[in-house]
């Protein structure tokens, strides 16, 4: 893996294809490989966000890279991932020497009501039809997480609390603000006990990476694993986590050849706080019921001995759906390569998780220093 | 690869999910391989036509199958074979030992003005609000074909007498009535030169194939090639043919070691009867301005020396949008392990041509007899 960019999240006033030009142009600066094969874009629902179909062929226009082929792929929240995964396919083939991944959402030209209606359509129908929104959804998940360990309010807002601390010294992070436990306890509830700043802001961005079998770049893709679970949260087995976290991380360690203790850094996907305990119990990191204990400690906090989500994850980061994905390699590539400016954390082997829907599917990366 | 399934093409009171059941379900029992170990999914526009995103995870969960890994693939009109190729991609890169890829659209429900409001969006903004819909663009490139090539509307009628001849012993086929030039000419015209029987009817259906890097199926997927194209039709250099055609087609050939002379079968996107004169131009299949000319002579037809589109093409086989592409690779893998009952042609390579957009991005594929 020879590059990676990224544009700031938040509100910009730039067009899906200007986000895209910027993310792709500072990853193609950094990998310096001269050209490109062929290039795979990730974007959630351009057709509902901006009305535009066959999107692809929009943003290649935009790019100026045609006639290089391209792709669409999309896997809900979770498309930035699999267009990695993808773009991973694509070179390892054979077929592609140096491919361009890029993942790139526009959504806050959107009335909040908008946005949150073509989301809703993530859900099944049955859902959306007894108001299970995502936010509601997830909210019964952190109650049923709560009540098995004993966590509180106060615990759910320390997370906020942890989330922004990490934003703050992230350039690209779209909430910076210095936040108290009692700035989050204050908050206005979104989905009790899910209150704002335990919910991700939804946000315009971009992300951009280059693999190359050429001339191997700084970080390696060792391992690459994704699943998916039944789409009800009712036809579930597990109700505080995801099973699908659990079978994909699994099949990416076997590929890369380590076990979870190898592992020393987390990019997870909590568009939920509550997402920041269960995901890496999920995810094997992390002991059954021990993701709370390890925060409270300070384990995962930037000098603790498994950092998870230096960025300041989607919570504070911010969540631009699709591209969503491509932010977290993106931020993984960085802290390997040692080039994650004031949020710099000491690892050489590192995850990005990401989810899509309602833990529906999962796709997991696992990322080395080459 | 080991098998392919199709739904018939055409008006369905089925769901997009029981349609994908249907043609995997096909797919799956003539493979024969046991298990699959990931699905690719293409599908142009859920959102659009069903107001349903994360459409993978939907299907997945119909057809029981989570909690494999899926993915969904998007290129406009040539979704189906984009889809294909990342497929191609995903048993070729070693990752997956089995893939099932399928292609499903859901129209009929829609009003006409809704599903071509849908479409229109594959088009530029620009061209959009010139009034510049598929049809028209298409048209203004019959005429400068009919203009270079000498052809009449006599020529044009023939073309669509042929395809729907084709289709009539093709039991997938949407339009499987006997049209007489006549027929044709009599018929409404939808842009100027181009009559209803010279367009693809919108249909709902689906598409699947399994590949396998296992035990082998009766053929195999030898070359795949891709290309884009500038979007804008006065940005183009070429009016009466698609550059990308050629440059999918040329990378598709030097990847299976084969030249053109060597395919004996071409299953390409007509989505207007037009491109059935200028595709074969553009794959190098036939030599500039034969196109009309082989047709006249018989060449083209079921027993000709190459044989275009026995399946009836899109004009008369239908064109499910998202599903097309995969539906054309049925057809070639079923005339290649022959299969094709009551329309088979001699053929021991063979080629599927997908077209997304205006000629905005291509897929071919090249299959042969294993």
């Amino acid at each position: 893996m020879a590059g990676a960019g990224q544009t700031p999240f938040g509100r910009s006033r730039g067009s899906i294809g200007s986000l895209a030009d910027e993310a792709a142009e500072t990853a193609l600066e950094r990998a310096n490989v001269g050209d490109v094969d062929a290039v795979v874009i990730g974007s959630m629902s351009p057709m509902g966000t901006i009305g535009e179909a066959h999107i692809s062929s929009k943003i290649m226009d935009h790019l100026g890279l045609t006639p290089r082929p391209a792709i669409r792929v999309e896997a809900g929240p979770a498309t930035g991932a699999a267009a990695l995964h993808v773009a991973f396919w694509a070179v390892s083939s054979g077929q592609h020497e140096t491919v361009l991944v890029l993942a790139a959402e526009k959504l806050s030209h959107l009335e909040p009501r908008e946005a949150s209606g073509i989301l809703s359509r993530i859900a099944t129908p049955e859902e959306r039809a007894l108001g299970l929104t995502m936010p509601g959804m997830t909210a019964l998940m952190a109650r049923a997480s709560m009540a098995r360990h004993g966590a509180t309010d106060e615990d759910l807002a320390d997370l906020a609390v942890k989330a922004h601390r990490n934003a703050r010294s992230n350039p690209n992070a779209h909430r910076r603000k210095a936040l108290s436990r009692e700035d989050v306890l204050a908050d206005h509830m979104v989905a009790e006990p899910l209150r704002r700043y335990n919910c991700a802001p939804l946000a315009d961005g971009a992300g951009a990476r280059v693999l190359t079998s050429k001339d191997r770049g700084p970080v390696r893709i060792s391992g690459i694993g994704a699943a998916t679970d039944r789409l009800r949260y009712a036809d579930r087995r597990v109700m505080d986590g995801f099973p699908a976290n659990s079978a994909a991380a699994s099949k990416a360690l076997r590929m890369a050849k380590i076990k979870t203790g190898d592992i020393h850094l987390l990019e997870t996907h909590d568009a939920f706080s509550n997402l920041e305990w269960s995901n890496p119990e999920d995810l094997g990191l992390l002991g059954s019921g021990q993701g709370l204990d390890a925060m409270k400690r300070g384990e995962t906090d930037l000098g603790g001995r498994l950092p998870i989500n230096p960025s300041g994850g989607l919570t504070s980061k911010g969540h631009p759906v699709g591209a969503t994905g491509l932010g977290q390699a993106a931020e993984v590539f960085w802290q390997l390569a040692g080039e994650a400016k004031g949020h710099q954390v000491d690892a050489a082997v590192g995850m990005a998780h990401s989810i899509g829907g309602f833990g529906a599917s999962v796709f997991v990366t696992v990322l080395e220093m080459a």
